[in-house]
Formats: C-alpha cells, sequence, structure tokens
C-alpha cells in the first residue's frame, strides 16, 4: 500500500520473458513496422517474411478455396477434432508424404497441428528431457531457439557453410553432440538461405545422426519449392537410416499462411521413435493445446490431392523469376553481395558490406533505416541467428 | 549399446507429464470412448462435453457460416495475421462486449484466441509469476489446472458450494489468498455445474478480489446462454471494482467449437491490468505461438453483428429443454440426485448415491460401465476436480 496505491498480486516484478535472448521474426518485422515513416506516400515493399500471399499473381488455387467451403458447408466438421487431427486429413497427409519416399507411411505416423509454427512447437516441447540439448543451424528460423529457450533444452548451433551452398557443417554437428543430444535440425529448402540441399547431403547428414544416435528434424515447410538446378529430395528418404521428424504445411506451397494447416510426420520405419516414447511425447503435447479447425482439415485430402500441377508451376515460376531479379540487380552493386544464389524457398541471403557503408552500425541499423527512408522491408540476419 | 540394441539420445527415461495430476476433458472422453462395446448396435448418445454440433437441431446460423465463405473468397485473409488478431475483428469484439458493460472498450483490450482454450492457456500463463499462486474453483474446468501444472502457479482450490446454487465460498477465497495469489477464477454461466450467478453474487466477488488484491478471470465461454430465472450478467460490469480478463468464444453461442475463434478481454477501465504488466505479458505469450486462420478472424465482424436473434432463441430454447427433460427423468430415480436445476450453460451436475450401487467403485467406474453397457458418454467429476 505504499504511496496510497494499492498493492496488486499479479504485479509483475519479474515479468516472464524479459530476458529473451531470441527474438521471433514477427518480432523482428514489428520493430521494422514501427520504424516505417508514415509520411512516405510510396506502397510498402515487404521482403522480410515468407507470405507473398497478398500479391494478386500469388493467388491461391479455386481447388484450395472450394475445398473448404465444401467442408464448412456440409455442416459436418463444426465439431472439436481429435488431438492428432481428424482421421481423412491424416490419412491425406500419409500419401501426400508417400508420393515421395520408398515406404509406405500411415495416418498414425501424421499429427495435424497449427501451421508449421505449431509443429515446431511441438516437436521442440516433445524432446525435452532432463539435462537433454538440442543442435540447431545457423543461420536458422529463430522460432526453434525461443521455443527451446522457454524450456530446459540446451541450445546448441552448427553453422550452415556459405562457401559450400549453406551446406551443414557436419564435423561441427560431431563436435557438438554428445550422449544428451536428442536431435538436429536442418530445414530443407532452406530458410532463410535459400539453398536446396543435395540428395548426397542429406544421406551424409542421415548417417552422421545414426553415428551420433540423434534424430533429424526436417522442416520441409518450403517443401517443392525448388527452382534451381537441385531436385527436392525429402529427408524421409533417410528414415530407415535415422529416424526423421518431417514438418511441414500448406502455407508456402499453396500460399495460404494464414489458413494455419501443418503437420509432424514420423518417418520412421523402423519404429525407434515408437519404441522410445517419442510419439507419445507429441501426444502429450498435442492434448494440452487447440488443433487447427475441423473444417479446414476436413478440406486438406481435397487440396492435397487435386491442386493442379499448373498451380505449383506457376508459383515455381514466379520464385525463380524473382530469384534472378534479385541476383541480377544485386551484381553490380558492391554494398551486398550474394554468396550463393537461391534454389528454393522465399528467401535471399546477402550479405552487407558494412566498411563501404556510411553511419550504419550493423544488419538491424540498415533495415531500420532501409524501412524508414525506403519503406522497404527486409529482415536482419541477427533475427535468423 | 546394451544388448545390442542402438543407444539414441532421445529416449524418454522420464518423459513429459507422466507424473501428470491433472487430466483434460479430452483425455477424460478418451478413456470413456476407448470403454464404448463396439458389439452395441445403439448409437452413441455422447454428453461428456460442451458439443452438440453433430445434432442437426444445433446447427449454426447460415450468416455465420457465410461470412466465412465470403472472409475466404475476398483472398484478402490468406496472409499470416498479427499476434493479437486483426483490426476488424478486435473491434467487433469489443463492441460485442459493449453491449453489455457500463463503458467503452477499445480493440486494444482485446487479444483474438484460438478458441476458449488457448484464452485459457495464455492467461494462465501471463499470469505466472515467481512464487505466484492461483485460484481455482471446484468441481471447475480441469483444462485450468493442466495448464498451471506446467508452470511454476501453485494452484490452489475454492468450492462452489451445492446447497447455495454453486455460488463461490468466498470465505475459502479469503481463507486461501495471501500476498502472492494472482487471481481467481470463476466460470459463469457454471462448466460443470450449469449455474448463473446473480448480479449480487458478483459483485461479492468483485469486492472480495479487490480486497484481497487479486484479479477476476471470468471464463463467459457459455455467456448468454442462459435460460432460467436469473438474468446472465458479464462480471465485466464490476472492471471499476476490481480488473477483469473476461475469456469467451464464439464456439458454444453459436455451436462451433471447431471453428477455434475465442478472446481474451481486458476489462479493466481503471487501466491496472496495463500499468502492472499483464497485458504485456499476454502479448508476450501471444508472440510466440499461433493464432486463428486470419479469414475466419475476418468473419468474426459480421458473425457478432449480424446474427439473428431467433438463432439465439432457439438455442437457448433447446437448452432449456433438454435441462427439462434431464430433471424430469431424474426426478423419480434414487441412484441420482440434482442439487441445482441448470440455469445455464451445457451441463447438469448430478449426484451419485453409490452407497445404493452393486459393484460401482467411484464416478469414473460408474461412467466407464455406463459406456460400455449403454453407448452413453457422459464425464465423471473426477475428471473436474
Amino acid at each position: 500500500m505504499e504511496n496510497g496505491s494499492k498493492k496488486w498480486g499479479f504485479q509483475s516484478n519479474k515479468i516472464l520473458n524479459t530476458s529473451a535472448k531470441y527474438m521471433t521474426v514477427r518480432g523482428a518485422l514489428d520493430a521494422l513496422m514501427a520504424n516505417l515513416n508514415k509520411q512516405d506516400q510510396r506502397p510498402l515493399i515487404p521482403l522480410g517474411n515468407g507470405d507473398p500471399s497478398t500479391f494478386p499473381c500469388f493467388r491461391t488455387t479455386s481447388v484450395a478455396e472450394d475445398a473448404i467451403v465444401d467442408a464448412l458447408k456440409s455442416a459436418k466438421y463444426n465439431c472439436y477434432a481429435p488431438k492428432y487431427g481428424i482421421l481423412p486429413a491424416r490419412r491425406a497427409i500419409a500419401d501426400h508424404l508417400n508420393c515421395d519416399l520408398p515406404y509406405k507411411l500411415s495416418p498414425d505416423d501424421v499429427f495435424v497441428t497449427l501451421g508449421c509454427i505449431h509443429a515446431i512447437e511441438i516437436t521442440v516441447r516433445a524432446l525435452v528431457r532432463p539435462g537433454a540439448n538440442i543442435l540447431f543451424p545457423r543461420p536458422g528460423f529463430p522460432y526453434y531457439e525461443v521455443v527451446a529457450e522457454q524450456t530446459a533444452l540446451e541450445i546448441r548451433h552448427f553453422d550452415l557453410l556459405p562457401e559450400k551452398g549453406w551446406e551443414v557443417d557436419l564435423e561441427a554437428v560431431e563436435a557438438l553432440a554428445d550422449e544428451n543430444t536428442v536431435g538436429m535440425v536442418i530445414i530443407n529448402p532452406g530458410n532463410p538461405c535459400g539453398n536446396v540441399y543435395s540428395y548426397g547431403h542429406l544421406k551424409e547428414i542421415a548417417e552422421t545422426a545414426k553415428k551420433l544416435g540423434i534424430m533429424v528434424i526436417a522442416d520441409e515447410v518450403y517443401g517443392h519449392l525448388s527452382f534451381g538446378s537441385t531436385p527436392y529430395v525429402r529427408m524421409g528418404i533417410f528414415g530407415s537410416i535415422v529416424p526423421i521428424l518431417s514438418l511441414g504445411s500448406i502455407s508456402k506451397r499453396w500460399i495460404v499462411p494464414g489458413w494455419r494447416i501443418g503437420w509432424i510426420v514420423a518417418v520412421d520405419p523402423n519404429g525407434i521413435l515408437k519404441s522410445t516414447g517419442v510419439v507419445d511425447s507429441i501426444l502429450n503435447c498435442l492434448n494440452i493445446c487447440s488443433g487447427p479447425p475441423t473444417f479446414i482439415q476436413a478440406a486438406i485430402p481435397e487440396i492435397l490431392e487435386n491442386t493442379e500441377k499448373d498451380f505449383f508451376m506457376k508459383i515455381v515460376n514466379l520464385l525463380r523469376e524473382d530469384a534472378d531479379i534479385c541476383c541480377d540487380r544485386m551484381q553490380d552493386n558492391p554494398y551486398i553481395t550474394c554468396p550463393k544464389k537461391p534454389e528454393g524457398s522465399m528467401f535471399l541471403m546477402a550479405k552487407l558490406n558494412i566498411s563501404l557503408l556510411e553511419d550504419i552500425k550493423d544488419d538491424m541499423d540498415f533495415c531500420l533505416k532501409l524501412a524508414k527512408e525506403e519503406s522497404v522491408i527486409i529482415l536482419p540476419v541477427q533475427g535468423c541467428l
């Protein structure tokens, strides 16, 4: 009751997360957006995240829209869904992956999530063990760090090597892992580097993981969005070497991140994730949260099975053109260089030659000033480390 | 490498949550469903949770369905949404509550969530403080306990008094609270007791909370679903006495739990939740998870503003009839008694006279046998304690 003010039991003497070391992409974007010059009449150019859905050329297919409308109008899916998702959705997702794999997944291997963000959250939480650590790529997608930071998992980083087309530094992985390492994350096609891993490199990753006794968490949210000379290969092809959790979503390939449909799939023909309790742990985590709306889940079979090839082709061609334009424009620009032209995903990783720039402290400073002076939003890599 | 089997770093020597004390409604229902007699040809009678959406008489209004279709087909809402929800949704929810309140909420007081389950999760997590405790009703909705159990919050229970129509035992609240108590939860209309609190009792709750320096978390997910002699009053009416977090959803009143739209609203005309950091804490929690699909959020204004009164009337009348039928049938049944006829929500709380029943150990045992022998699912109160 000091100073006449009431003392409340919920006063935040110590609010959670104030000491958070990692920032979500959303957090970085919020900071940049807050720095825009409101007097600038030019339209904002938003290049900071993997969401081109507001551009008319990236409009999703009517197959997907109609599938949602039909499911909704049937009135059969206004009810709660089971924690792991409804069966037709799980079956369709299993079949969707089966097209790319040498063995047959069942619906029981599939867990429907609220987009890939939720798949990441559940996967990381399901791997928490006393004293455990987990290996994340650097640069990577910082949401992994944000979730892990809230748990008892220790975060260890291995580098991606720009001189090797952003391949995983497997020697670093071997040096970092110990008997308490639960797994390593790879993102393929790469976020934020735009790389696509070859069959050979993915096999090396699988063999290294096997040797170390760790699983591979393959973030394939940009799966099939590849447009360079390296064909896209699913990590799950090597599921008989080492257990894989494949994370995915319709967000990127169908350009509908706001629909919030994703999945975790256990690609594990030897049943190791089941026998070691990882699958139960995923189910425990799913039991205490909400999944995606039931009628959207009900649209998944139609969306995955009947989207026209032409739609996918159009999207991939657009992404290739975008990458070409970016790289062309950068070629004669001494201030930014791109160590590796993107072959997939929606990103290009560039190096800022700070020494040539006046009055720019670091990449965040550059991005803040770019937002303010040019109304262009790009993401600092510091948001990805 | 014992017994020739590979040692994996992710083996669950100690899986999370195996020692969980509390069970979600979903967990209890899963256990009951697993006990059904598959040979029984009769249709299942599912009375275990607040989801009558599969019954044709409870079909939602076409206003709501059309609002979703229009938002989807506009293709303006395929993008990511801000962490607190899109502005038109926040404004519509504020206005929706403003109809029942003596002051005017702004969109900034509203946080859109993935159904009320998510609103509960965010609220509980946002209140975690070192050494803090929180007061929950008994019987209540066990998801509160399940979430709190995963945090550093200490759970304390106050009783609802059947002899007083399930009113809060305010003496118990006073005895339980100390300087580390952050808040107390009330559920009105009541889950699982079907009670509706009077204006007078809600005012007493507000005054008690103020005296104790704690906030009131008012779970109003069954808001306006009242059909007895006690009119439904929002706890927020007393927001000038004590800060209120009102949790709500369209799930119940519109019979669409599978659509996953809910909210947290700070009803706090004195700005205490803002100045004490609670609002920031809610935003921090929302920043690291996904909200509801953007196009469903975009439908909220139309749904909240233009649903016909006749639809609400029809639903409330159906619930009243259901409560009447249940109470009538129980009247001559010596094995179960109902201390208080329901006046709201979708539940009836009954007492099982175990001493009169042969070979029944407790309420869970009764529910398991009822599922097996009669294909009727009801929820044991042990799932609500």
